[in-house]
């Protein structure tokens, strides 16, 4: 194979594998919503990576099984009881390698009278790692957009490299 | 051409082709919103493949007319008299072949007062086909997140395949 | 190289382009956002071409500086101190060479009482251009969806070639 060649192969190669890493992790984001909303506690847990972290304010959840076990919680059934729909913006994707930084926003809407309550609303970053399955969540941080500076914090970190 | 240079030229040339088929999928989503709110009948039902469906709960609406038409409905037209987005997450997207599972959530805002109310929130699963002008929707279902089980069926068909 | 070949590598770099394309101006959408809820005056004035305008109804924004002076705006700063979401829809995303249209949903969510109240939902119309830099804003009109034509000129505009 002439060099030339073999120069613009390699080049197309790696940014298509950049363009699947982009949709790779956009869709693990919108896999989180029918998870969660679905009661579906295996397939929550796939998302994350075996020691992955959810951190949305209260003690943070460890491992993937543990979050995956957020679905049990009695206030998450209580959501789903009522009618609940987990909704994540289109976040904006940084990618070094093998790390990914997701930053985006989140939406929890509850049924109540004729109409859906907004019940939360959030700023994510999502810390990405990718192993032999693919693309995994080992870290989310989700802060209320209360006005308080946390939410802010994790929206300013969007280009902030993973360490 | 060499083998080798044959079997990554190949390879690339369906890698694209997927993405590609990812991004014209989101993009028939993300057309229909702008289409019902803005009353389009002819943008909506080009979105449909000929005998495409539209079940949202009612009686479904059959045939890419039919599911234009939408837009005259007495229903929507006092949506859109008010102010009326309809809005849609980035699904899951499964494809297989010439077939497509996507899987997210549509909300419906309506004005009210000062701002705007949730009037919808809901499970969606869109099954589509590609044919000669690309991707066409065969099959969209419409479930309302209201703690009934029927949206939590449609979301945990996630990942079942077409049939 | 064979005349095949070059055929071949050169139809995949420009459908790979088209992707990168694609993904590059809903990175550009996704990132105004987190930038305006987070107060980055500098972050959203690098979203703008340098003479970009952003006309939200009232008098345009003109340039990229004044655009990311939007953030000092005294409405901006209490809707922060609130707790506010600015959430932007997946876009339709039309590329023609070095321009592109993308058309899509916005809302905009206030921290009230124990939730959040949908302050805003409107329709735009992104203007894009290609510089040196990557892709730029060259203009986005953003208009309320409250039942008045002007948002649904927007939306049928989805399509309309630049000029």
């Amino acid at each position: 194979m002439d060099a030339d060649l073999e120069v613009r192969l390699a080049a197309l190669e790696g940014r298509v594998r950049e363009l699947e890493d982009m949709l790779a992790i956009q869709q693990i984001i919108a896999r989180y919503g029918p998870a969660v909303d679905s009661l579906s506690q295996a397939q929550v847990a796939a998302l994350w990576a075996r020691d992955g972290v959810y951190d949305f304010g209260a003690e943070p959840l460890r491992g993937a099984e543990a979050v995956g076990k957020l679905v049990e919680l009695s206030t998450h059934r209580a959501y789903v009881e009522r009618g609940c729909l987990h909704s994540l913006g289109n976040p904006v994707i940084t990618i070094q390698g093998d790390h990914a930084v997701a930053t985006g926003n989140s939406r929890v809407y509850i049924h109540e009278g004729d109409g859906w309550k907004v019940e939360r609303a959030a700023a994510n970053r999502w810390e990405l790692v990718r192993d032999g399955e693919g693309w995994k969540v080992a870290s989310r941080t989700n802060r209320l957009l209360d006005g308080t500076e946390d939410a802010r914090l994790v929206l300013r970190s969007v280009d902030r490299p993973l360490k």
